[in-house]
């Protein structure tokens, strides 16, 4: 997927459209997560007026704290997040999220959506806890990602999107995009003046309120209109016992 | 790289032993990162005695807060580190480097080091202030790693290897390995608890007292006996000016 997106600009024109590609039943495929081994996933923290007030923090650029997840993270639609401990809390974040789909580094503002290749949902699964942020959001499986990429020309998610987060049933997050604090253009401008961005590369774009605890056998879904549903359901990890760090939370 | 790695058991017997090898200048060679392209870095914070009282932390489990760094930091031996900003404090923090051979999952403190590929230097350059902290390490050339990977039948630095750090020439860093409050072997078997480790994988595994602000022009060399150093020289970013998200300090 990585090398695809590389050569999109050469390769594209060459794909059969939507509507004159063969196509297979989605039931008689498994789904991979969109990209499976990005070289990086940088994720928004708190990025929606909402969440912000519900977190209590005020609106400040200074505050924009990108940071990063591990690409070992990642499950794909269907597929199960694993809960570490049977001492910690972990909890869901739904959210947009963003595949980049060339090299971008200094780019400015409104060059930035030129350098996406699509959008897919995302779950930014975290535990609570006084360890490092990217250590809380990098347990294996804790980045669910999919089901598919929609590429710009079919959607385009960063404008105004109905994101929709359900557990067991009962929604907790109900936003629209055009809430985002810092939209896509800032955020992929912003972190390409700190690190290089690769084609595959996952940008999360961060959560709206309603953040909660998850349970062994929850069933999660993220809905983003003009994307799709992303669903996964929620495991105790085999042999989990407490947490070897404590249960101090910050 | 990360190939060989993977099929380590299978092809190491079928190279020439090193006083075999037909060899190469060194000075006719340009060395790249010993991998360039890691799936993940992971790195622990301050981890040696001295420098924990430095820091006024106090030594607990519950503080091995490793986190991630991007692998697109990366510079070989012989690169520049840049200072992305006019306006931020930037520190050297001089490392041993471990570079996983084999994928670890949940791997016990015993076997731990049948994971370890080799020893390498490592600087994690470190921008001091309130943005994320995987964020703040994750400047494009902000992990010098080199000069070259050493297989643990050639040294053994998890056990009693000197670590001396310099910048302009001054020593600013001197320390052993012994004195690493969580070792080798702890660190893969935590973070394989956390996240799946694969070949490749750099884990630095934090750094003593002795940090300090980089300037132009500095020259850094991190020298670990058994293994050989690891240098870099400083440059400002070309355009640097001053950080947008301020200057605030944490």
């Amino acid at each position: 997927m990585r090398r695809l997106l590389e050569r999109w600009d050469e390769v594209q024109d060459t794909l059969p459209a939507p509507d004159e590609a063969p196509g297979v039943a989605l039931d008689s495929v498994t789904l991979l997560p969109p990209v499976p081994d990005p070289t990086k996933i940088v994720a928004a923290p708190v990025n929606y007026r909402d969440h912000r007030s519900e977190m209590e923090l005020t609106v400040d650029i200074s505050d924009l704290a990108v940071f990063l997840k591990a690409p070992s993270s990642l499950v794909p639609h269907g597929g199960v997040v694993e809960l570490p401990y049977s001492d910690r809390r972990v909890d869901q974040e739904g959210e947009l999220a963003v595949v980049v789909g060339r090299r971008a580094r200094n780019v400015s503002e409104e060059d930035a959506l030129s350098y996406v290749a699509g959008y897919t949902g995302c779950l930014d699964i975290t535990m609570r806890g006084q360890e490092d942020r990217s250590t809380r959001k990098s347990f294996d499986t804790f980045t669910p990602l999919g089901p598919w990429l929609v590429t710009p020309d079919e959607a385009d998610p960063a404008d105004a999107t109905d994101l929709v987060c359900t557990v067991g049933g009962a929604e907790r997050q109900k936003t629209n995009t055009r809430y985002l604090i810092w939209g896509v253009a800032k955020l992929i401008a912003y972190i390409s003046t700190v690190m290089t961005l690769e084609p595959g590369d996952v940008i999360a774009t961060g959560t709206p309120a309603g953040v909660g605890p998850l349970a062994d056998g929850d069933a999660i879904t993220v809905t983003l209109s003009g994307i799709g549903t992303l669903a996964v359901t929620v495991a105790t990890k085999p042999g989990a016992g407490p947490s070897p760090t404590g249960t101090r939370e910050s």
